[in-house]
């Protein structure tokens, strides 16, 4: 497989094209940034450790019958994906109450949801990735109601399994962010990734978090907490060996 | 029937207790607010026309077999209406794009909706009324699955007859909110007002503004744009009488 010309960068990833059509290569970027790009760094090891816990996860599910675009990792920060044309939605899944929630509508932090919920933001960053509903997903016709069905399906199946996933490793799944994508054939796909940049994971006995809110909120070095979650996965840091 | 104390003021009205339990004196203001109390004045007959209007329109609604809180207009600023407990939810319904919408999600002002939009703002003051789910209403137990089955369904029932009403008098009703409450019985009965502070109304030729956008936007003088909504309804300015 040969690394064509960047199609497209954003702000955690580097996407090219490939001499096969269908087939992305992904670079992930040592770039942190948060609140719409208003905080933003480099962190050494960062995109490796991304890469890293995201093609574990996204082989995990595989195993448990879901798929992605995740084909294969190709070395510490680069992996192999499906071509996808990106449904602008972004789904976030929440079983505990954390972050905008508790700031937007007042809710105790920490107040547990079960069943989760699942909200839909509009993948915009020019308007700040605003928070909006089916209907309005409907009229800007972002996706098909089926599309949409399928999404929220795929979302609370990934949500179950990588509850068990992380709980077996000591870690709550707060929440986290999904992005889903078209292939060619029209279906739908799980795509963009899922590390502690898009989940907010909890320590079960001592409430540590793991995740970007170290970034976010200064509460301590990130790769260490990233680290944490690739090695309680069985993973190996191959960048820090 | 005897006005007994003040019981809440708001930002548009005062509400009353009377000598029966299960009836209450609303007193409209002249005081005009928007953007959650930034932007404030006080414009001379502003709530003269809105309790002749919201009388009418409740009535017109009535009429058309839709119930709700009010009993009948007192005087020119005053009406009865029923007791309810109010659900801290604000159902807006849009047919055309405009305001808010515009802004969050960049869709074109001007955009129809058919079938209409239905969104549910979370009414607090504190955390500026914002845009929620009816996930997290039901985790936030605002309401029931059936009382807001309820309400969604009286909500586009209102909006079919009110579109008729201002249609037939020249106006389109792009959008508009809505509040209920809970009867004793538990029963959901529609609350509060209809009025050009709660609608957004557009000339149907000439797409004149006749509403709070004249405040809120400084785009010309409120009491004549709700005074050509009241006398278009057929009603009387009975203040400018």
């Amino acid at each position: 497989m040969k690394k064509g010309a960047c199609l497209y960068e954003g702000k955690a990833k580097r996407i090219y094209s490939t001499d096969e059509h269908e087939v992305l290569w992904v670079e992930y970027k040592d770039d942190a940034t948060a609140f719409n790009g208003e905080k933003k760094d480099v962190l050494e090891g960062k995109g490796v450790l991304n890469n890293e816990i995201s093609s574990l996860l996204f082989s995990k599910l595989k195993e448990a019958g879901i798929q992605s675009h995740f084909i294969e990792k190709l070395s510490s920060n680069e992996q192999l994906v499906k071509r996808v044309e990106i449904v602008p939605i972004e789904v976030v899944v929440r079983n505990i109450a954390a972050g905008s929630l508790v700031k937007r509508l007042g809710i105790e932090r920490g107040t547990e949801f079960n069943p989760a919920i699942l909200e839909f933001y509009y993948k915009d960053d020019s308007l700040g990735d605003p928070l909006f509903t089916e209907e309005h997903i409907r009229v800007m016709e972002l996706a098909s109601v089926e599309e949409l069905s399928e999404i929220r399906e795929i979302a609370l199946h990934v949500n179950e399994q990588l509850k068990v996933i992380f709980e077996t490793i000591g870690v709550q799944l707060v929440d986290f962010k999904l992005e889903f994508g078209r292939e060619q054939s029209g279906a739908i796909l799980l795509a963009d990734e899922i590390s502690p940049d898009t989940c907010r994971l909890w320590d079960i006995k001592t409430g540590e978090s793991f995740d970007k809110d170290l970034f976010r909120f200064e509460q301590g070095n990130l790769q260490d907490g990233y680290t944490t979650i690739l090695s309680r996965l069985g993973g190996i840091n191959s960048c820090s060996k």
